[in-house]
This record gives structure tokens, C-alpha cells and sequence, in this order.
């Protein structure tokens, strides 16, 4: 089940199996076990796990203050097609050696971007010819692909929201290529991270105008890809932001609205990134929820901020409250639509032992199963779901039912009042809600 | 044109008038010229200046850690209706002085709320009676009229959200009563703040269920007021949280998105409060720019917090950048759409003369008059606005204009790229742009 | 074991128990056993757990926006004495059927203050009578008493850093009082929470004044306790912020110069609060290591913040990540020095059920027993002690030890870089620890 | 007065001038006026202005989201001497027509950091040599110079508190080679930032073993620099986090203790970046104003952060309202302590046009020119300083006086406060003292 390419990258590390919550192997999963079925689906199906391409592949340790601190082979060699194929099997061995079904990548992380467009064509192709035969010798699929158009310094204005035209061409062009390298490799989904479309100052910003161009741009590459035979979701991914001062995918309620503005609901689903809901001073739980009850509850990115810094740290998830108080609100929404759960995490700048990036995903991938596990024990053996769906019962029958129902006017319910005057408290018991949570983690 | 009524309160405080930049009075406006034009306005009609009604008079500077220092004559008197009337008095005394055209109220700020309902009824009618006599007497108007429906015990829950069918009732007949008083008065719109609506804890909270509720609450709301022939907006004030852990009405953005999933963004407009964009991580400015550009950019709560304190600190406008910056936002939007300027703001705690209320009106008022001659000046004879325009020109005409008009699919777009490769970097000039703005201040 | 008064305040619920973590009873303990030894001391004292009379039985549900929601009989008596017996009973209930050893007060918690001085000292003596009779006939005991120094309008530019002299003389008055009541209660500690110590605006303070009249009058409330025979602790809690814009204790840090700099570091210990902590964008356990580092670890406020929020909630304990990583110092540290685990929390505004302070107690007492033994487990048998010092052994030794001990000048350090040219990077194998800790979770 | 080297680099801008508040020039200063004379000194004499080599010439425009933006001819040559002569060359040109008279350094952006240790010092003093040369020829000078111990991949974990020896030893070998060229170039003060010195996990740290090394390695440092007769002050800047998850220097309070702890509060001052203040939750006036009190207000780093983003954005200043407020801590404080007003700020990533660095450095100018001349006129014009002393008259003399001087116990306290019962409150006029400010600027 190893995909090794010419050589072992990752010496010493072997296949990660499940050992079990006692386990004190620190290369073994201890909850993750991805055959294990939770609420009708196996751990493996309700997850799909993919590493992001970038933090693991493409990261180096570097930072606003400091240059890189991780050496890798596929960082050193000098040939962009050299350098992308050892990297393509450096990945393919640590996706395989994690038991992963997938992975999730931009356009010039699979290979560094030509000096033109012309050229970043041909090493894109290039590329996609060879993860195709590396994928024909294993299981592992793309969970969604995109384009990076945030990193190039022709985007410091914007892509789609470019005040230059040509420009925002240029981005559409891209988009079109990443999109070709998509379904070219099978991707399921296809997504959207707008890491440039904001401002830096709303001074010299036109926003009414650069808005009606993101959703220009965005119908124009949903009709591009529906036309080249693309059956799977487009996944937006809010952040309210960094590296911008503002940006316009702000959250899931903002981006949500954005999408039904300009008639895109149909077809894009959420990317929901744990850092980003922090730094948009939500919880990841409701933001599952805001994308959940519109239908739109796409894919996860996976990872976790510092609640007490104001940056994207990134940091793979450790936080068993916070997942597992989201595996309720994902479980409740029958999971994700189309997506899977992306570790866009990034081991620390001083993690520089070959084993560490490994270690990190143990981390996050049993953060995920173990929080899947309680919350299904939560909704399937606590009084919780009971508790929560009673303190609404009097809107399921009689006039409550009538008010949902649209029947009762003001001067309906101005009697009403009259007639029930005065009400008695019902106490909202939080303290019972969040003991029974830690009654089971 | 000082109106009074049994005994003044604030003696030795007189009409307060302009004087000019230079004047050192204390007790006079610096900026704030009423008649004087300004983009084809008097100030008076840009700016429709507001008292708020709660803080002004029904606050006592007590806060979570310690209890009232501000002792008023209306605060003392025991008899509901008495003390109600010498509130209105005062205030009057006080809407006049300063020279205001208006105020803004929720019912239980003009009487304190009765033991039931009923009693409620009867108190707001005699008040309202009175207060009508006191408007005959002058110039003064109600600016907006809202429902307190999160101060009593009942609300706690929520009010139109609330778990409990009997408590969205009761807060509907409250509300009812509240627009029936605000029509009585002449108010020319009717606000809501939901400052219950949203949770304490998602652990116990069915969000989708409790939007559903608010959406047709509001509903009601809006046919209940037509039908008694109410034409004037109906105002949603963003809030993201405090006294909740998360309010629905987050911001703008959320809040436009919901009035229009619930299809009323017709009849409602958006109350922004400065200290609430703030508390979104928003700029005042970006939330006057969100709204404007759905067109409802409906009123303004003008107050400031504090940059390094997390929670409303309702501090009266002070902040000459921040209002200059608003200004041109406001201008540039054609001002507001039947609104004003309400001093949505507080005296601080330990400012217990009678003449402070004074000054920090004078302060806040001040402050948007000299912002708005800024504003002004930087759009009528600084490259400001010629600067900002020009950065979008490629969309004016050709291909640009094409894209804006949907004209352009991503295969046009990807050969419009490849003939314009490389492009050259136009600067953002964000630096220019800022020492413009402070050029004019 | 259980102390009643003249009535049974918490009818039904009887003493709450240890049944061992399968226990679904939501009135016992799962995790906190009093007599289990761990890390060689029982649970009961490494603890101390103590309510705080404040919010369990001073507080009413009231917030900023709105009225009281929880009616208890000891708010409802007129007759301060009378409501003053009534609390005291019903606090020595609830502390009996919790198991609770201890009890943390204010001046005022304990009766309401008077009109004057001499009117506040003789009820303060009656009910400390009061509380002596109920001590003798039980085990609870005074873990600190203090002076509500905050509350009063007379105290709304500050208490001993007042600008007017006469009322950093009252402040004194009050905590002389306070002082003896701690003392005639066998009080174990004595704290200062200094909630008016800093300032609005910086605008209108002389921070370097008031500064000094702080530690003047620290120095003075020392001395006298200490002429009056007190041999306890003093405690200062640091809080960044609120009510004030800026208060002067603002973290452990900060506050432990402050000590050093007026000469009171032998006297006095830090009391922690974890969201005083958070509020200062710190983690409990930084504070907790600070404290502990400079010999000062004195006592913890145990509660917690919301951290999406930007105000002090004071919810009761329930992260059992967080307190495992404090938990984790607390040990190494050897405890807390004289003080003991404080709940200075608060249930929430809508848990008006009376069998709501139990859960949340329950659900707080249950996380810090939980975290106590994982933490001793994760250093008794996990390699995270070992590994933690591996890290630093180059200072064990050698010319590293010659650093540390001052031995080495920068030529000779520079002489030493020369030879040791390139060096090795070492892996801060974070996300091992962090795996490590979740191990035992 | 203008220095070029080879060629000019910032062809067609001259010598920048005052020209008055109405030039509308916008390659002129409005405010700043250098031989003007403000309370008793040249505008140069109070703020000695000094470029950051750093920025303006070693950042590129990059950020963690995207490539180098900026595209000069000192980043382009290929031989790390000849690069480092351009960019000598370009500053020198930039710091004579903006008119400084001061730079600050780190070691490498002076050179290019060489392979090892050997090389980097002879690199060193080779363009020490060359900007000696360059100095003999200009009226500039050195405000202060510093080391880089954050960017290098070894020292991830730390510098001077690396858990390495030998990583403390090498950063001591560059300390003193920055400090030998520091002493070479006349610099009038050294600096360190603490970077590194922090945590990414309290997990992994013994963060008291770490600050005695921290507190030994500025021992020997300072003990270094006197032995080559250096007589400048040593600077230390706090900064709370970023790139670390928390910083020792946390903010003024926290370094001042730390200075106080190791002895070192004699030879160290502070240096105060607004940015730095604000991320710790602080105002900029804040912050001088605890440097001030405890005699080590030293130099500022002037730049702004934005209020709503939670990282170091480094603008330049442009508050008018917030400078303002710091030039009154400023000028009562009589000024910095050796250091000057050095403008650690970047250019915006899209500000790619070769006058943007001129356009941000004459607005910062102009901002911190235009508070100065304001706050001197708040001071000598208007009742602000009288009405502030005024607040603390009763402690200049009779009893408070007594308090202040030690002289009155608990016992006495009690007594006065006996007779002055009750005691009438003084508001503290913060409104009335806001608009002050307001009216001056």
C-alpha cells in the first residue's frame, strides 16, 4: 500500500495503523480507525482525510521573521520538473504511508510557476500526466484542486477584484488551467480561497465594483467547468483577513449571502477553515452550522489558531472540546457535501525532524476520529439531543406551530400575549449542556 | 425656542450655538453650524442629530462592577408616571438647548414598564399623550421608536428567538404596543435590535429554527405597521455579540443577507452603530460602505469605543480620522436613507456634572460637523476621488467593460492573458492616498 | 455534614458525592475523589475549593442590558441583617452539600453596606458573630476575605489611587474593617482586587501618583494586619482591564514588579484568575508559571473566558485542556502557597433552575479533579518531564553550566562560536508533546 | 546635502522642504519644520528621525501569502558585497533628501549574512568601513545598531534563550560583532529585540531557566560594550508576540521588571514601537508613559498597527489623534533619553512606485511634526495641565501630603475617614478634557 518513488524519503516510518486508545506508539493512530463504522458511515467515509500539498510539501519553516529551517530534497533540486516529481513522491509515499485516500492542491504547488503563462501550461501538463500514472498505482485521489492566485506579485491588488483588467484576466486564465489540471486528475470538488480579493485600504477601493466582479469571474468559471463536463461541488473559503486588512469572504454568513447575491448557491458549497472562523472571532462549530442549515456545508479545513494570537498560526488540531462540540454540529448535518476533512496545517517552524510531520497528523487525524466518536455517543446515549429539541416543543403543535406556519399576525399574538401574561422562566441549562459534553470526552 | 417645563433642570446652561473654530467656550460648536451648506445640504439635514433617549436619561453610570453615580431628579421620583413625565421634561430642556430636531426612544424609556401588559398599555398611551403636548411646543421629532425586548428577566432566552412560543407572543404584543406609540409620535422609522436574539451557547440552540422565528417576526412586524399605515423604514441594528456570546445581526453583511432571505430588504434599512462595526472588527466606515452598497445605508448610531477593550464601551465620537474617513463614505453614498445621526453614547461613569452630558454632546456633534466640511473638501478639491476612479478605468471601456457585462467567457479571458503576459505592477499608492486625507484634516 | 438554617434553600438535592467517572448522575462528582492522594497529597488539599459568596450568592442574573432573572429569598428580605442571615444560611447549605471546605468573601457580600462608616463596622460585626456560630458548627472555613472596594459611587476614580485624598482615606477605613472581619473569621488570606485601580483616560491621571499612593497603601494595609497578629498571605489578582480602560494590576507580570518595586514581595502572593488571564491575552497556565517562577503562586479565581469574546464572562471551568496544561505547572510548582481554588464564576444569566449552581460547580470542581490526574499521570509516566529537560542539558554541564553560573564573558562565548561552526538544528518536537498530553486526556 | 553614490536611485525627486500646512505638494513636508523651535528645542533635536534600514531597504514586499513586490537594484546584484554598497549608496541618498540625520541597522542588513562566523565579520568590516567613508562625506549618523538573532534557521527555538548553549554562544559571538560595528559607526545607542526570545509551547520550555539566561546574556553584553568604552544606552523593545506565541518583552511593565530583576535598569532604556504597544493591548501613550515614570523612556519606533487586525502591520503613522495624545506624554517627560524617533515602518506590499517611501516617510513626519506642535499648545495654551494637577490637590498638602510621605497609618486613615462621612464626588471630566485635545488639533 506504500507508493515509494525512486527513493524513501521518510526512512524508518512505516505504514501508521490503529493500535488502539492504549496505545503508547507515537507513530500509531490511537481512535482513527477507518474502518470502524460511527452512525452508519465508516470513520474513512465520513472524514476522507487529504494533506494539503503546500504546508506539507510546500512549506519550509519560514516565517515574516526568519528564513526556512526545513531542509527537503524537493525544495533543493533546482529543475522545477525535477524538483515537482521528487516532491510528487515524497508525497504520495507520506499520503500512503497515512493511510489518506486524498489530497488537495493548487496549480504551482504541484509545480513552480513558468515564466509565463504559456510555459506554467506546459509544466502543469507536464505534472498532471505524472500524478496521474503515481495515482494509477494507488488509491489516492484529489479531493480538490485550485489556483493560487494570491502569491504572485501581479496579484497584490487583487485577482478577480483586480483594479487592472488585465489582470483579472490573468486570473481567469489561470483558474482555467487549474481547473483543466482538476478534472484531468479526477478532482471531486474544485475551490476558491480569496486570499487577495479585499483591501489593504478602503481608501483607494472601489468595493460595490470589485464585488460584482468576483461574482463576474466566479460565474464565469462555474460555466467554464460545468461545460468542460466537471460534475463535483466549487468550494468557497471564507477568512475575514489576513493578508489583506479586509477581506470579502469574510465568514460563512457573509460569503453565504455573496453566493445567493449572484446566483452561485446551486453549485458552490463552504470550505470551512478552523483558524479563519477564530479569527473571525466565531467558533468553527457555528460556522458548520451557518454553512450546514444553508445546505452548503462543502468540506473542512482542518487545523487551529492561538486564541490568543491574532494571526493565522495554522497549528494542527489538538483541541478535543472544540472538534468534538463541531462533530456534533457535523453529525446533526449528516456531514459534508462532497468534501472531505483537508489538514491545512503546518507543523512549526523549529519541528524540523522528518518524523514531526507525521506525529502532527497522528495529532489531528485522532483529534478528528476521537471527537467523532464522542459526539455520536453524545447524540446516540445522552439525554442531549432530547434536552435540546425539547426547549423547542412548543413551536410543534398548536399556535407556536400556527406562528411558524406564517398564520398568526401581530394582533394575533398581541391576545395571545394577553392571555399568558405572566410567563414562567425556563432555565436555558447551559452548565447541564456542557457537563454532559465532558460526560463523554 | 428653550422648552421647559415645571423647573429646569440644568441651570446655567443656555442655548448652545456655533461661535466658530476659534471660540474656547466650552459650551459652544466649534464646527457644527446648523444652516450652513455643505454638498447641497444644511448641516441640519445631512446630519438629523439625535439624542438617545436610555443613556441620556435613563442611565445612572452604574456598570457590571458598581452602581449608580449619576443622581437625577427623574431617576428619583417613585411614581412611574410622574417620574416618566419629569424624564421628558428633562429631556426636552435638554433636545432644545443643544439644538437638536430629534430623539429616539424604546417604550420603556419614556415609562417604566408595568406589572403586566395592560398596565404597560396604559402607561405608554399617557405618555405618549404627554409627549405629543411637549413635540406641540416645539420642533422636536422622534427620529425612531423601538421595543426594549431584552432588558426584562423574560427575554432572557431571547424575544423573537425564543425557545418558548408564549415569550416570541409576548414580545410581539410589546412590539405591536411600541409601533403604535411610535406612529402615535410621528416617528419617521421603526428600529429593531435584537440584542437577545442569538445564544449564549450553541450547545443548546436550534439556529436555523430560531432565524425562522425572527424572519417571521419581523415579517409580522413590517405587514402590522403598513396596515396602520406606517410608511417610514424600519431599522436593523448589527450587533455581534454582548450580551450574548453570538447576536444573529453580526454585522452588515449577515444582516443584509438575512433581510433579504426573508424578503425584507425592501422595507428595511441598516442602523450601523460605530462601536458595533468595532466590536466586528469592522471600520465604522466599511459597515456605512457594506450597507450603501445595498442600498440601505438607513441611520447611524454614533458613538466610539475603545481599541484595546473588547466589549460596547458607547463612548461619545471623538475620533476625528475615523469620522473623516466615515464622511466620505456617507457623502460619496448620498447620505441616509430617513435616518440620522442618534448619540447612541454614554457620558462616562465618573463624569457626574450636570454640564458633561453637554460636552460630550458637543464633542460628538463637533466631531461628524468638522469630519463632513472634511470630507467635503477632500472630495470637491482634492485628486482624491479622481485618484480612486481612475484605478478601475480598464472596466470604462473595451474588453473591461466587455468582462463587467458578462460578456466574456474564461476561454476569451485565457486568450486576452495570453496576448498581455507579462503585465506591469501599478502601485496601490495607499500612502498618497492617507496623506490626503490628513492634508484636509 | 450538611448545615441548614432556619430552611432548606435547595430542597432535593442532597450532599453531592464521588461515583466514579461511568457515573451519569448529573449531583455527583466523577473525577473529584476529596480523599484520593495524588502526587502525595489528597485531592481536598491540593485543592481547597471555595465559593465565592459573591456570585453564587450576591449576583441576580442581572448584565449591562438587563434585569435580574434569579430570585433567590436572600435577595427578597428588606432587612439587611435579616437578608444578611438568610444568604449566610443558605451559603453554608450550598458549601455543606458541595463538600466544600472553604469560602471567599467581600466586606459587602457578607451584609449590605451601610449609609456611613460607623453603620457598615457595626453590621459587619453582627454578621461576623453570625458566621462564627455557623463556622463552629461546622467544618468551612474562610479561604480569604476582602474589600469590595469597587461598587460604591465614592470609588468611581479609584480607591487608593483616588485623585482626592479623602477618599483613599475611606478605602483605608474599609479595608481595616475588611481586615478585622478576615482576621475574627480565622481567615486563611487576605486579597485585594484593585477593579478601580487604573484609569479611564489617560487624559485626566497622573499614573505615576497614583501609582505610588498604591503601594503606600498596600504598605500600610500590610502593616496593620500584621500589628493585629495576621500571619496569612496577601493576595493581588492582576486584571488587565474592566471596568476600567486600564487597570494597573494587569498581569502577573506586571503585578509582581509593582510588588518588588514598593517592597511587598514577601507579604504578598498572586492570586490568578483565568479569564483575568486570557482578557490580558495570556493562557492560565502562563500566569500560572510566572507566578510560580518568581515564588508568588498564591491562589487561583478558578472560572473562564469565552474566546471569542472580550470581557471578563467568569464561566464556570469546563475546558479540560486548559486546565490539564495549568494543572501541569500547578504540580511541578508544588501547589499553591497558602491559597486554594476559588469558583469566581457565575452561572449563566438564563440557568435559573436552583439545581443550576450545583451543575456548575459540579462540572468546575470535576474539570480541575480530572485535569490533577492526568497531569500527575503525564509526569509520572509519560517521557514529557524527561523530555522537557533533555532539551536544556547542555547547561547541566559543562561550558553551558559555566554560562549560567556567570562564568563566561562574550569573548569567550565568541571563541566558543567560532569552534562550534555550523550547529546542528534540534526539532522543538511540539506537536509531540501536544500528542503526549492528549495521550492522557 | 543630498549623498549620492554611483548613480541616483530616486531619480527626480530633490531635497524634500517645509513648505507650510498648504502646500499641496505632496513631496513636501507641511509640519515639520526642523530648525523650528518647540518648547525649547528644534523639531530635530526632539525627534532626531532616523530611517530602518530594514525596511526600506532589506524588505522587498513580501508577506507569509506572496512574493517580493519591490523590485530594487540592491536586491538584484548577485555579490553581497557590491549589493551592500547599493544599498549604502540608496540610503544614503534617501536619508539626505528626506533631510534625516539618522539611520538603525541590524548586522545583516548592512551584508548579507556570510557562511559561518568568519565570514560575516569580515563582511562586516568591510562595510563598516564603507559606510564610514559615506558618513565622513554627510552630516548622518547612527542612532542605533542591533543584531538580527531572529531570521536565521538556528535560532528557531531562541538566541539567548535557546535550550542550546551553543546557539546562546553564537548569538553572543554576533552580539559583539554588531556591537563592534555599532562602537565603528559612532552609533549613539544598542539595541536588542527579542524576536526568538519566547515560546512557541509553554510545553516544551522552562521558562524560568530561559529568562536567566536571557538576564546573564544582557549582563555580559553590557559588561562587553563598556569594556570597548561604548557610552550610549542599551535598548530593549518589548513586543508581546509574533512571531512567537508569547515574548518575553512582553510589553514596558513586564521589561522594566525584568530589567529591575537582573540589575540592569541602570544601562537599559526603552524602546517604544507603536505597533508592539498596541498588539499588547496597550495605547502608544500608555506605554511611553510607564517607560516615562520609571526614567527609561529611550526611543521610539514610530509606525502604526491597524485596530482591527491582530499582527505587526508596521504602517507608517498617520493618527493624528494618537500621536497627538503620545506628544503629551512625550514633551512632559522632557523627551527621549538618547534615543530618537525611528521609523520601523513598511510600505505597503502594492506601493511598488519608486516615490511611495518618500510620500509614507513625509506623512509619518508630518504626523508626529503636526502632534508635537499641537500637544505644545494643549500644554501652554489651554487650562488642560492645570486641570489635571488640580485633580490631585489634596494630597500637596496637609493630610494627603502626610499619606503620600508614609506618615499616616491604617489606624489614622480610619479616623479621617470617620469625620469626612460622606464624601461628595468629583467627576473626572473625561469629555471635557477629550475636547480639548480636539479643539488644539
Amino acid at each position: 500500500m506504500i507508493v515509494l518513488g525512486d527513493k524513501e524519503h521518510y526512512k524508518g516510518i512505516g505504514q501508521i495503523k490503529y493500535e488502539g486508545k492504549d496505545s503508547d506508539n507515537p507513530l500509531a493512530f490511537r481512535y482513527y480507525n477507518p474502518e470502524q463504522i460511527v452512525a452508519g458511515k465508516t470513520m474513512r467515509e465520513h472524514f476522507k482525510f487529504a494533506i494539503s500539498y503546500w504546508h506539507s510539501f510546500g512549506g519550509n519553516g519560514s516565517d515574516l521573521f526568519g528564513q526556512g529551517t526545513h531542509h527537503f530534497a524537493w525544495n533543493e533540486a533546482r529543475e522545477p520538473i525535477r524538483a515537482a516529481k521528487i516532491r510528487a513522491d515524497a508525497a504520495f509515499e507520506f499520503i500512503s504511508k497515512m493511510g489518506f485516500d486524498y489530497f488537495c492542491f493548487h496549480d504551482f504547488d504541484l509545480v513552480q510557476e513558468g515564466e509565463n503563462l504559456g510555459q506554467s501550461e506546459v509544466r502543469l501538463a507536464t505534472m498532471t500526466s505524472y500524478l496521474n500514472e503515481k495515482k494509477a498505482g494507488s488509491e489516492i485521489k484529489v479531493l480538490w484542486g485550485t489556483a493560487n492566485c494570491f502569491s504572485n506579485a501581479r496579484y497584490m491588488n487583487g485577482a478577480a477584484t483586480n483594479p487592472d483588467f488585465k489582470i483579472v484576466a490573468r486570473a481567469a486564465a489561470q483558474v482555467k488551467l487549474a481547473i483543466d489540471a482538476t478534472i484531468a486528475l479526477g478532482g471531486e470538488n474544485y475551490a476558491f480561497w480569496g486570499g487577495r480579493e479585499g483591501y489593504m485600504s478602503l481608501l483607494n477601493t472601489d468595493m460595490k465594483r470589485e464585488l460584482d466582479h468576483m461574482g463576474q469571474f466566479l460565474i464565469q468559471a462555474r460555466d467554464y467547468a460545468r461545460a468542460q463536463g466537471f460534475k463535483g461541488n466549487f468550494l468557497l473559503e471564507p477568512k475575514p483577513m489576513e493578508p489583506l486588512k479586509h477581506q470579502y469572504d469574510f465568514d460563512c454568513a457573509t460569503t453565504i449571502g455573496f453566493l445567493r447575491q449572484y446566483g452561485l448557491e446551486k453549485d458552490f458549497k463552504i470550505n470551512i477553515e478552523v483558524n479563519h472562523a477564530t479569527l473571525a472571532q466565531h467558533t468553527f462549530q457555528h460556522e458548520l452550522e451557518v454553512a450546514a442549515q444553508s445546505g452548503m456545508l462543502g468540506s473542512i479545513d482542518a487545523n487551529r489558531g492561538d486564541y490568543q494570537n491574532g494571526w493565522d498560526t495554522a497549528q494542527f488540531p489538538n483541541n478535543i472540546q472544540e472538534v468534538t462540540e463541531a462533530m456534533l454540529v457535523f453529525l446533526k448535518a449528516g456531514g459534508l457535501q462532497g468534501g472531505g476533512v483537508n489538514f491545512d496545517a503546518k507543523i512549526r517552524r523549529n519541528s524540523t525532524d522528518m518524523e514531526d510531520i507525521f506525529l502532527a497528523h497522528i495529532g489531528g487525524v485522532d483529534t478528528f476520529a476521537r471527537a467523532l466518536l464522542t459526539a455520536d455517543k453524545i447524540i446516540t446515549s445522552s439525554p442531549y439531543d432530547s434536552l435540546r429539541k425539547q426547549r423547542y416543543n412548543s413551536f410543534d403543535s398548536g399556535k407556536g406551530k400556527e406562528f411558524e406556519e406564517g398564520k398568526l399576525n401581530f394582533t394575533d399574538l398581541y391576545h395571545i400575549a394577553k392571555e399568558n401574561d405572566p410567563i414562567e422562566l425556563q432555565s436555558g441549562k447551559q452548565e447541564l449542556f456542557e457537563n454532559i459534553i465532558n460526560r463523554y470526552i
